[in-house]
């Protein structure tokens, strides 16, 4: 039910989505009967797959997260989120509102080990294949522990999500100087080079780092992540545009264009980023799909959703969390020694 | 003598640059007197426009700021800004080390009004001109206060710069909705909002607004706009990287790409980002080139300091600050009470 568009999209985006994904994938669809069910009756494919579930109610997109988890018992949104604790489903995948998302998956899957707060992760395209980047939105005030916490969830998922083994991980900084930065940034950087909470961290890297691909996982604080997310789709989608403009200007650019087709299309789907933000750090996993998702981004993100949902990805920072040297290490006692909890 | 190849880049790029400037555009070189010599002889036409002043030192680029300001004196660094405090020069060009250039323009030329430090100011590429985006590094932390100052400056530059009368201000946030960001920035919005401040503030603008041309200028803190910045840069260059693979992969490819090369080759000339950032706050002119700038970039830095030379954005800045509402508004008094000073 959730996004800009609900069923309309959702339900045409699983079923193109289907032939992506193994055969013993099920969905579990949750919302308006009487919507889902007259959009199913055009994908019999689709409806041999799923189960639908009806919900009385949705979380409004303009709902704040307060309000979402006082009334939000009995939404599409609260069932989708409930049916991964019972254990009907792997994963959700949600395209409605972020921080009802957030706060409602919180109460209902609760944080893995001492994490506070769920991060969202963003995949970035690079020459070499992706960087996992977070938190990209969830969390806009972040002290240095919060960095720490990042590089642990970060380097988890990427190991589970990518089958890296030792991941390497680098902290967002204005240089990669030790002096630079702010406090939080600097203390991070100590506590990550020290505390051994992450076996390859690799100290500051910068912004244009993000597609370079130097190390696999960029930690952040969500407002400098939401920020640089959205200023690299808004500078892809300028170029893109650029680039369409300038290839149709004439007709010998046109006819240029026409020859190279099938090359600019590949291009273009391989700069498109995963539309699907896993939300990390709850015991149970959940996916984020842009608000303004179409037919073809959220059939994307249902592959997505599916893949990651047999990787274990929260089982592996949980267990990550575990082995995290305690806080101990923090005010300057020996590293290592051992778990939490 | 500053960036990463000294004379041997910024010689050959102010003579490649001298058919791009009016013929009245003369330029002091300061530095070692051999090694420009060396240079300058094989480029008459340069010469002919360029007068030497030999300095003895050069600003190491990692020397610290407070290590540059006290033995700065007589570098050619401390030597070009030197010459536009006394009115030698319009403006001063460097690719040398950022925080020594800023420290020392700032002891030189003073602030404009009570401003407390310069920002760095980049110009980003829109469907419709260009954003004028700041702070893209100066100032790691900024407190509300100092973001209104990045507003007040970041207008009258535009407007000297781009010769906008009325340039409409955003600052960067996480959305657009007023509750949204940390208290920073939301403090900034409400003085920004009530204070008077620019007289064309359109509110909370995201990350990809920065490359879309909704307003003429972008205000954030230091380190968000680093990041930002670079990311941008990073994602523009992965994608020509990934475009010109694309291109190249088989025959038919390099064949549409050969046709419409001409069209590429625009694409690529619109894309690229002027290399100078200006200082603003500052009672003079100064800009910052990249260090590693090749001759084509700094030549086209050279470019844009001429062009802004004669447009009087440092004046326009101070005008702007004594127009500003004062300090009282801020406490809650009627605003508009006049200049401070």
């Amino acid at each position: 039910m959730g996004g800009d568009h609900g069923p309309s999209v959702v339900i045409p985006a699983v079923a193109a989505a289907l032939d992506g994904v193994p055969g013993a994938v099920r969905f579990l669809l949750h919302g308006d009967e009487g919507a889902i069910a007259a959009e199913l009756a055009k994908r019999p494919d689709l409806a041999a797959r799923s189960e639908l579930r009806h919900a009385e109610r949705v979380v409004a997109m303009d709902e704040k997260p307060a309000q979402a988890l006082r009334r939000g018992k009995g939404t599409s949104m609260w069932n989708a989120v409930e049916a991964v604790r019972d254990g009907a489903a792997r994963a959700a995948l949600s395209a409605g509102n972020t921080g009802a998302l957030m706060a409602i998956s919180k109460l209902i899957l609760r944080m893995s080990s001492e994490l506070e707060r769920p991060a969202l992760v963003a995949s970035l395209p690079t020459p070499r294949g992706f960087t996992t980047f977070l938190d990209v939105g969830a969390n806009v005030d972040c002290d240095a522990e919060r960095l720490v916490d990042f590089a642990v969830m970060g380097e988890a998922f990427h190991r589970a999500a990518r089958g890296v083994p030792r991941p390497s991980v680098g902290l967002l900084n204005v240089g990669s100087e030790e002096m630079k930065g702010h406090e939080e940034v600097r203390e991070a950087n100590r506590r990550l080079r020290e505390g051994g909470y992450v076996p390859n961290y690799q100290g500051f890297v910068e912004g244009d780092d993000l597609t370079g691909g130097i190390v696999d996982v960029v930690v952040t604080d969500g407002f400098t992540g939401n920020v640089a997310l959205k200023a690299m789709e808004g500078a892809a989608r300028f170029i893109t545009q650029e680039l369409r403009n300038a290839l149709t200007g004439d007709f010998r650019s046109a006819m240029g264009a026409a020859v190279a087709r099938p090359a600019l299309r590949r291009f273009r789907d391989r700069l498109s980023p995963p539309p699907a933000a896993p939300l990390l750090g709850l015991k149970g996993m959940v996916l984020k799909c842009h608000g303004g998702a179409g037919v073809p981004e959220y059939a994307h993100a249902v592959r997505v959703a599916a893949d990651l949902a047999r990787s274990d990805f929260a089982g592996e920072i949980d267990r990550n969390m575990r082995r995290r040297p305690s806080a101990v290490v923090e005010t300057g006692a020996g590293a290592a020694e051992g778990a939490i909890e």
